[in-house]
C-alpha cells in the first residue's frame, strides 16, 4: 500500500528587502534581539527607540568568525527557553553576517523554526549574506558546514549604520560587491570603478543593484542546485584559505578577494580571461586596501581541502569563473588537478 | 528602495510512504545508514540483502531516548564530514523513533541540508514518527525543542520488522494508534477494540488506517498551525510526564497513554466525553498493559510544566480533547487554571 504525501501548505516564500532609513518595528511578540557588544555598543540605542514589542530580550554574543560555532548558536537557544520563548516569538537578527547567519540558523531550529528578522549593520552583510536565507556556522571542517535554508520575515538595510564601520570591514564588503559586478553586470562594474565607494550616495546605489543582483540570483534558485553556484566565484578558493589561516588572518570579503584573483589566473590560464581584465579586477580591489594575494605553503593540501567544500559534488570540484569577460560567468566542473595545481604553484610561498 | 525576495522554486512538497515488504533500495549515492546496536543487530543484514549505493557508511548511535541530544546528532554530522559526504548524499533512518527524529535532523542541517529516507522499525515509528517530517532533539528544556520540519524523501514500512520488537514498546506504538481512532476516527476504534492487534493481518491493516489518518492532517497542515496540533491528544500531559521522570521511566507511548486518560478526565469534567466513552478508551490501553496512572507528585509544578510546551503559543495552554465523543476533537484553550488543576489533583501521589 502507498500513501501519498502531498503538502498543501506552501511555506512562506516571499518578502520584502527595505534599503532605507531603519523604520518602526512594531510586533505583538515576544523578541529577541541578538547582537555583539561591537554592535550594540554603537547602535543599541538606536534600535531601541524603533522597536516595540511587549516583551524584548537582549542577546549578546561575542564579536568575531571564531564564535560562529554550534556553541554559539546553542547559548542563544538557551536564552530563550530560559525566556520562555513560544513559537510565535521573533529573532532580529543585529550586526553583521555572523550575527545574520547564526541568529537565522538559532530561528530555524529553535522549536522546529520560528521567524527572524535581519538588519543587517556592516556593508558585507548588507550587500551578500542578510539577502537569501542561508544560515549556518564553521566546525573544525570548514565553514558554514552546518546550517539550513531558512528565510528571514523581512530585511531592513539602513546605510547609516556603515558610517562606523571599521575601513577594513568595510572593504570586506567591497569585494562581494566587486564579486556581483564581474559576474553579472560589467555596466555595475565600470560604475564601481569610475566612482569613489565611500561616497554615501554611491553607497546607496551600489547597494541597491547589487541586492537586486542577488536577490534575481536567490529567486531563481533557492538552494543553489544551479545559477546560485555563481555567487561562490572567489569563495571556493577563499574558503581554503580561510581555512588554513584559522578563520582569524582574514576577514571573509578578504579571503573572497584573493579567491577572486585565484579563480581570474586559473580563467586566464584557461584562456576565459584577458590578463588586462583580470588586472583591472585586481587595480579595483587593491584600490579599496584589498588582500589579493596569499603564499600557500603546500598545493597538495590546499587543493585537498576543496573537498570539504558543499559546492564539490560528487568528489569534482566545481570552478566558478568569468565567462569569457568582466560582467560573464560559468560553472567548470571538468578542470584538470594538474593545470589547477599549476596554477595554485604560482601563489606558492614564494610568490 | 524595496526589493521583493518572491523564491521560484517550491521546495520538494511530495513523497510516498510504501507499507509493504522492504523493496531493493538502489542508489547512485554516498549513503548513510543510520542506526543503534539493538536494531543493526537484529536487522542489519535484512537492510543490506536490499541496500546498494557506491559508499555505504554505517552510523551506530546509543540506543534509548537518553541520547536523544544535540551530542549525539553533532557525532553523526562528524562521522559524515569524516566520509567526505557532499550535498547529494543520503541518510537512511533505520530503527525507531529516536533514530528517525535525530537522521532527520542531522539531515536537515549538514550542509544545509541533504536527502534522508526513512525505514522505521518499531511500531511507533511506522505509524507515527515516520509521517510528518518532524525533526529534532530533547535538551533540559523538554521533549523535541530543537528540531526543524523536514520531510523525507520516501519512507518504507515493513510490518516483518514488528516480530522482533518487545512487548512493551509495541504497546507503547499502539497508544499513538489509539490516539488517532479517538480523535478522527470512531469506526477504526470499533476495529480496535474488537481485534486482537498482535495478529498480522490485523496489524497490517491498522498501520495502513493510522499513516493515512496522520498523512491527511499533515497534507493539510505540516507546520501545525491548525489542524495537526490535534495529534497532541495525550502529548500536553505526556510531556510533562515524560519531563518529571527524566525521560527514562515511561516510553513515550506510555507517557501518552497516561497523558490520553489525563486529557480524557478534563474532557469528562467539561462535560465534553462520557465517563463511559473514557472507561472505553481505558480498558483499550489496559488490554495491552499501557500505563493508565501517573502519580503527580506537585500539582502547581505539572502545571507551570506546561509552559515550556511548544504548544503553549502567547502563554496559553492548548488543550487537545475528545470533541463530544470517540472519533471527535477540540482544541481548548481557555480551560480555566483552577480547573486544570483540580483535575490533575485527582492524579495525586495518592491517587
Amino acid at each position: 500500500m502507498i500513501v501519498p504525501i502531498e503538502l498543501k501548505q506552501p511555506p512562506l516564500r516571499h518578502y520584502d528587502i527595505t534599503i532605507d532609513s531603519l523604520p518602526e518595528l512594531h510586533y505583538d511578540r515576544k523578541v529577541a534581539v541578538v547582537s555583539n557588544p561591537t554592535v550594540a555598543g554603537l547602535h543599541r540605542a538606536r534600535l531601541e527607540e524603533r522597536l516595540r514589542a511587549p516583551e524584548i530580550e537582549w542577546i549578546e554574543v561575542p564579536d568575531g568568525e571564531e564564535y560562529k560555532t554550534m556553541e554559539t548558536v546553542l547559548g542563544i537557544l538557551d536564552r530563550l527557553f530560559a525566556a520562555q520563548f513560544d513559537r510565535q516569538s521573533l529573532l532580529i537578527a543585529f550586526g553583521g553576517g555572523v550575527i545574520g547567519d547564526m541568529t537565522g540558523f538559532a530561528a530555524s531550529i529553535y522549536q522546529r523554526g520560528i521567524g527572524f528578522v535581519q538588519v543587517p549593520t556592516t556593508l558585507l552583510s548588507q550587500v551578500d549574506a542578510s539577502v537569501g536565507g542561508k544560515t549556518g556556522v564553521n566546525n573544525r571542517w570548514g565553514k558554514n558546514l552546518i546550517g539550513s535554508f531558512y528565510q528571514p520575515e523581512a530585511v531592513f538595510i539602513d546605510p547609516a549604520f556603515l558610517r562606523t564601520l571599521p575601513p577594513r570591514e568595510y572593504a570586506a564588503g567591497l569585494a562581494e560587491v566587486i564579486k556581483m559586478a564581474v559576474m553579472f553586470d560589467r555596466e555595475f562594474f565600470d560604475f564601481l570603478e569610475s566612482r569613489d565607494l565611500r561616497d554615501e550616495e554611491a553607497v546607496t546605489r551600489m547597494i541597491a543593484r547589487s541586492v537586486s543582483l542577488k536577490a534575481e540570483v536567490v529567486n531563481q534558485d533557492e538552494k543553489e542546485k544551479g545559477i546560485r553556484a555563481v555567487l561562490n566565484y572567489g569563495h571556493t578558493f577563499g574558503h581554503v584559505v580561510e581555512n588554513e589561516t584559522g578563520y582569524s588572518r582574514y576577514l571573509h570579503g578578504e579571503a573572497v578577494a584573493i579567491g577572486m584573483v585565484m579563480a581570474n589566473e586559473l580563467a586566464v590560464d584557461l584562456g576565459l580571461l584577458s590578463r588586462e581584465e583580470a588586472e583591472r579586477i585586481e587595480a579595483l580591489l587593491k584600490r579599496y586596501d584589498l588582500p589579493v594575494r596569499y603564499p600557500i605553503a603546500d598545493v597538495d593540501a590546499f587543493y585537498e581541502h576543496f573537498f570539504l567544500d558543499k559546492k564539490s559534488a560528487h568528489g569534482r570540484i566545481k570552478f566558478i569563473l568569468p565567462g569569457g569577460s568582466i560582467g560573464t560567468h560559468v560553472i567548470r566542473d571538468d578542470i584538470d588537478e594538474a593545470r589547477v595545481k599549476r596554477v595554485l604553484a604560482r601563489f606558492g610561498a614564494a610568490g
